[in-house]
This record gives C-alpha cells, structure tokens and sequence, in this order.
C-alpha cells in the first residue's frame, strides 16, 4: 500500500472514527483501526463490538491496500506532525507476514514506522447496503437528542431503557427516554416515515456530535433486522438496536394538577448552581417552600450547614415538595425556553416540568420525600 | 464577628491562601483556613504545617472576631455567588460553643451557613516579625525559578535535593537544583546581600506564581533561624529553610569538552515534541547520531515502531549519545535561548547544555548507555 493523504483531513478522520474504538478492549485487534486506501478514497474504520463509525475521504492511491493500525498511537502522531503531505507506505515482507512496519512520513517532518496488523484479523462493521431507508430532519434532531441523551438509565442490565424511544408518526418525531425516577419526552413537527426504535444511547451521543459539523439538513437512517446505521455525509455510525418493549411512558404523565406554577427557567438554574455546593452524593435533596409570591430554595447538609435562596413567582397559597437535585437540574438544562411552568398534585405524585404555555418537552421528575 | 467584603476581592485572596490548605489534611482543622477581621483589615491564613500562606485585604468590619472555615467549601461558595457585597457573621451561642454557623450572605442572591471551628484551634502559622530582611529582584528571581524549579528531587528523603538552592553574592544571584541525574543552574546579574539558603520547592512555587500578578520590582526576604518568608505586597509565604549542606555542584561542570554542537532549541523541541509520541515510561531513551552537518534524532520502541527526525546542525566528524527524553525536554523548555549549544565528551560522561555563546544558564545531564 502507498498513498499521500493531507494532515488536516487524515486527524479529523481519525478523530472521528477512534471514538469507536474501545479504551479498554477486549481483544487487542480491538485497540486498532482499520485503514482501507482504494479508489484514491482511504476509508477508516472503528469499531468495539457494538458501535461502529466508518469515515472516507480522498487522497491520492499510488498502491492499494488495507491495514490495520493502533488507534491511539497513530492518532497521537498524526495530531503533531505538521500540516501538509503525509505519505503512508508498507509491504509485506513474505506471505507470513502478519504485522507489517507502516511508515509514515511527513514533508516537513519526522518519519515514524509504526507495528500494523493485517487487515483480515479486523471484525466487519455491521454495515447495511440495502434496506428501509428514512430521512430524518436534523434541527429536530438535535433538539429531540438535546432533551433526552441524558435521562436514559446507566445501568446495562435495564436494557431498552439505556437507549432513547424515537417514534416517527406522519407529521411528528417523538424522543423519550427515562431511567425509572425521571422521564424524559419531546415531540417535535415533522415529515417522516412512521417507525418506532429504540437506540443505545452512546451511537445517538455519536450521531449529536456529528450533526454540529456537517450542513447537510437531512441525516439518512437504514434499518435491516436488528440493525441501524446513520449516514451523515461521507461518515457513518453503525450500531444494534435494542430489543424489547419500550414502557408506555404516555400513561405515566398526569394531565391534572392541583398546583401549578411558573418560574424562570435561568434565574431557577443560577440558584440551584449556587445552592448545590452543599449538596453531596449522600445528601441530594433539595425542598422547594412555595408561599405567596415566593419560591424558597433550601439545601440542608447536618455536618456541613445549610444553604438557601428566594425568587419571586406567581403564586398564592402554599405547597413544598423535595427533589433529587441532580435529577432536577439536568431537567431544567434540556430546555430552551425562558420560562418554565412546574404541574404538582400531591408532593409524593410525580411532578411535570413544560416550558411555559407549551407541551413540546415534558420533564417528569419523581419528588424526594420530606421527612419534616 | 461581622464584616462586609468585597465578592472578587474575597475570591482573589481566598483562591491564594487555600493554595497552603492541603488537600489531605492529617488533622481535620488543617482543612480549614483562619479568618480574621479587625482594623477594617480582614486576614486569610492557610497553614499545612509546613507551607503558610497570609494574605490581607480591606473590608469594612463592623464586630471583629475570627473564626476557621473549611476552605473547600468556603471558596466553592464565594466563587458561585454574584459580584458585590457580601456579609460574614456569626455570633458564639454560648462559652462553649466551638463550631457557630457562620452566615454568608450575597446582597444579590444567596444565603449560607456553614459551620465553622473556633480559631484557638488553628496552629499558629511561623511568621517573622523581626530578622534578616533581604531584597530579591523580580525580574531576576522569575528567571532563576523557571531554571530551577523543575529540576530538583522528587523524594523526600533526598532533604536538601528537594529544594532549590539560592545563593546571593555582591553582585550576582545563583539559582541550582539537582535530583542526582541533571542539574540546572542559573547565575543572573543583581545586587543583593550575600546570603545562601535551600528552600523547598512547593515553597518557590507559590512565589513564582505570585510573582506575575505583583507589580513590586522588588520581593521582601525575611530569615530567621530555619525560618523564611517572602512578602509580595499584602500577602507573605512562610516555611522552613531545608537544613543540611548542598552539594558542591560546582565542581560537577566539566569545563573542557571535545565535541561541541550549536542547535536551534525551538527547532529540537518540535522534532522531540513529535517522536516522544513512540516512548514509553519504561522505555524514556532518545539516540542523538551526529554525521556531517546532521543530526539524527531516533526512538525506537521493539512493541511500537520507531520514529526519526533529522536537523541541519553546524558538525563535521562523527558522535552518538543516547539521553532520558524526558530530562532533555524539561531541561530545553527551561532555557529562554534561541540557539543552544551541547558540550560533551565521552557518551558516557556528562554532557552540558547552554546557551549559545552565553554561559548565564548551564544544564547537565547524565548521557543514558546506549546498548548498540
């Protein structure tokens, strides 16, 4: 194999396609990446197992060939050798050989000759050449993922709740996710295909940071069996889907509430910023004492001391609730709007988060009980 | 205890003193820092028992007092409130009380209590009030630190190697430190008083961050028995004076060498920068070959691969010597020359680096054996 590829495009190929590769893997073949020049097109290829992410761009193929490379340590050099040319060259050195040297060599600088491993020990991505194909409108996309990338259990053995439920109905995308104490709901207009999966959460966390850099407006989805796979230009993210049956979440959002207020959203987030230094892991709470025009926000740690703040709100009679703050401030960061309206009925009934006069986003959050 | 403080203020000279806090305190007050309000002055202390730090500022002080805080939490707190006017206050419930809950209130948000430890419980911090007064130049003292405070002995038990030895003459001041394998140092033009001391490392390092923000030309120096201190306007740095005698170092610096190299040290740094990508920990050594107006730079890791670089130098003959990578990195990034010259003799004998035509600064370092 030769070919001469240009520093900046190669590093950001690489950057891409090495978060597919696993920091810890299982198989040591797993910690490399695998490098395909043909067609004056290299294509790059990560994947750990679970989540793939293939990449190609043009140079110029003087001999073609594939290989595969130690992810990290090429990524490192590439990342500091100067901008311009680099010629990647090797050749087997009999029929046996198995781990040929690859040079790399920069015009302006440095020649590093690096151990590969040849290109057959690589698994093959997932990759789907037929199959049914959506489209999908980026903006609502990303607002859609922005909401619900984070709500999603963390816990492996909780299955279809580590991913996100997307639905497309004729004219709407809906995105949820919820990890048992909290539960995360948008539904945004558009134009797509009807369909329903559930998608582990790291492919999607991929997926979001490609949508900041590419222009297209539309991102390509195909599904065959229990597989997907993301085409976002030259770039694709392939993954599984998640078996099982997704809970209907619906059913668990109230639509009465006896208390109901508004609050602003950054106002309620400075606060909450300034207060949580006193929370700890062990000690989470935070309780919420409405009274007559005022929201009184208090942390209490027995050892450490107490912190609280006041913001005015429209609101008469009185009501408190606890909650985890943790849980609760990520809630409020998902939103984009000024201002946001809280939905309680009892302080141990779940309450509803919705931006202010506006059921795009729903934020259900479990309430902590009070113990005074 | 009552006092009106300025947020940023507060901020500023609390992110210093809590730099003297450890972070692993041994007894649970030394997580805490001392704070006093009197005279509309209000003093910071933090002490590790063995580094302290002092610092004052102006406040409005209505009720004098002092009292400890814990210094995490304290500065977690003020950083988060909003610029203006905050008030600290606390009253002690009864004679024995020993831990009140300090108020700290931000006129725009905000109201803590934390619970504090009453101040007679706080080690005295070793000041000097009366002792040998020197002053060091500023200009001159940053020079020499930068030279020096990389280079010295990591282990404890090396004593006087983990400091930096500073020794004042009529008209020159000599900075040095070694940890057995490199040595630096830097003599620099300045009228002092005669002096020679060894000060630890995390000591000079506090100073050498105070010294970019203090607009002083000139640093207080007060020495009394094992005890020094540095003042940089309201704030003074205190600590122990490393006993025992430093090495004759002096006598380490070969002056006649038999093969000598000029090289342009941004140049070198690069070329090092680039192929310290393929060493290792284990596995630290960089092979210098010197042929006719060239020197090659290689590593070679048998698991990885190898790099090489070459840069043009002025050389005729032929030299190979093998350095720890690292030691030649920090040593280069410590001198402030373009061009820097290698003075050596036998590979295995020390080599010196200076800069060039210019002996203000001298770095040696113990050449590593190369194997083939």
């Amino acid at each position: 194999m030769k070919c001469v590829v240009n520093q900046k495009e190669f590093k950001k190929h690489l950057d891409l396609v090495s978060r597919a590769v696993a920091t810890r893997p299982t198989h040591p073949i797993l910690a490399n990446l695998l490098l395909s020049a043909k067609d004056n097109q290299i294509t790059l290829s990560g994947f750990d197992l679970s989540l793939g992410i293939r990449s190609q761009f043009t140079a110029e193929v003087e001999q073609e060939g594939e290989i595969t490379l130690p992810a990290k340590l090429l990524t490192d050099i590439v990342a500091r050798l100067p901008e311009g040319d680099v010629t990647i060259a090797f050749e087997f050195e009999n029929e046996y050989d198995e781990n040929p040297l690859v040079e790399i060599v920069s015009v302006t600088g440095g020649k590093f000759k690096i151990r590969g491993v040849k290109a057959t020990e690589y698994p093959d991505l997932p990759l789907i050449d037929e199959g049914e194909s959506l489209l999908l409108p980026k903006q609502e996309l990303a607002k859609g993922l922005k909401s619900t990338l984070f709500s999603s259990s963390k816990d492996e053995n909780k299955q279809v709740l580590t991913g996100v439920r997307i639905i497309g109905g004729e004219d709407s995308i809906e995105f949820a996710s919820t990890d048992g104490h909290r539960l995360s709901v948008r539904k945004l207009e558009a134009t797509v295909k009807p369909f329903g999966l559930t998608i582990p959460v790291n492919t999607l966390s991929e997926l979001n940071s490609l949508l900041t850099s590419t222009e297209s407006e539309e991102i390509e989805l195909l599904v065959e069996d229990n597989l997907i796979m993301f085409k976002v230009e030259s770039t694709v993210i392939t993954s599984r889907i998640l078996d099982g049956t997704y809970p209907n979440y619906h059913q668990l959002i109230p639509s009465n509430f006896s208390t109901e207020f508004n609050v602003d959203r950054y106002s309620l987030l400075n606060c909450l910023n300034r207060i949580s230094v006193l929370a700890t892991d062990k000690n989470n709470l935070i309780r919420f004492t409405l009274t007559d025009d005022n929201l009184k926000l208090t942390v209490t740690s027995g050892e450490l001391g107490n912190a609280k703040e006041s913001i005015k709100v429209d609101f008469s009679g009185s009501f408190e609730v606890g909650f985890n703050l943790k849980y609760l401030l990520e809630g409020l960061k998902s939103f984009d709007n000024k201002e946001i309206t809280f939905h309680c009925n009892q302080p141990t009934q779940p309450v509803i988060i919705t931006g202010m006069g506006n059921v795009e986003q729903t934020y259900l959050i479990m309430p902590v009980q009070l113990k005074d």
